[in-house]
């Protein structure tokens, strides 16, 4: 278990290693690639506060990340939801608990913010992911429908 | 199937018809009440240039509603995606094509900005609606988790 993991919002330095985490995944890997549209879009979540890219840094690496994205809504009597999304652990630092350590920290960061739920999808073919997730008092009560465009 | 539907951003005078919508539903029902809530969380969404809360109106009643969000996100080669949320569609207007308009509408949004997915969840109890959405092009390839807090 890492005991020196700093959570930060991500910098624009921190955009080829995230992007190399986002890569380097069963599933994620054929979706990557050289390409501009990272900074675009990293402007993009910069810009907005209701969107939060963090990095796991251990000893100035990055070891982890994922999104939160902070959604208001007037279901559930008004209730703002946290969503979770893009988390990834390096392959160096799996099968340590950071993955356990950064939806903690989500969620406590959900919570802090008087967030009612926190939601977020994992392809089906993440058995795995699903059943750490389960761990951690998610529910899989939803289908997650994605169209591509 | 209404050929006079109107669909535009909600104004404050919307949110109690809304509000009635999210409440007129089996699964909705006991998740709403009368709190002052819905008016903090409607300023929210108002505020925000990536949320958009929308009413379909028909001859001036807002007989459905559903929330568009724009993510930004660095993953699939930092694709925006769009997300509905809070899909609903008043008792008297059901069995007539207003959903699938409403979410085809939602769509021409979505590939209109350049939104590489449109995203969604749908409880599973909600069986009618998996298949609907299915016959639009979304496939339930991911677990829809959630988290109360």
């Amino acid at each position: 278990m890492p005991t020196d993991v700093i959570f930060r919002s991500a910098t624009r330095d921190d955009v080829p290693a995230i992007v190399a985490l986002l890569a380097d995944d069963a599933i994620g890997a054929g979706r990557e690639g050289d390409v501009d549209a990272y900074w675009a879009a990293f402007a993009d979540i910069e810009a907005d506060p209701r969107n939060h890219l963090i990095v796991a840094d251990i000893d100035g690496e990055v070891a982890g990340t994922l999104q939160l994205t902070f959604i208001p809504g007037l279901s559930r009597m008004g209730t703002e939801r946290a969503q979770i999304e893009a988390v990834r652990v390096g392959g160096a630092h799996r099968g340590q608990g950071l993955g356990h350590r950064m939806i903690e920290w989500a969620i406590g960061e959900a919570r802090r913010r008087g967030c009612g739920l926190v939601q977020l999808t994992s392809d089906k073919r993440r058995t795995d992911a699903i059943r750490f997730y389960e761990s951690l008092g998610f529910a899989a009560t939803h289908e997650g429908m994605k169209l591509p465009l």
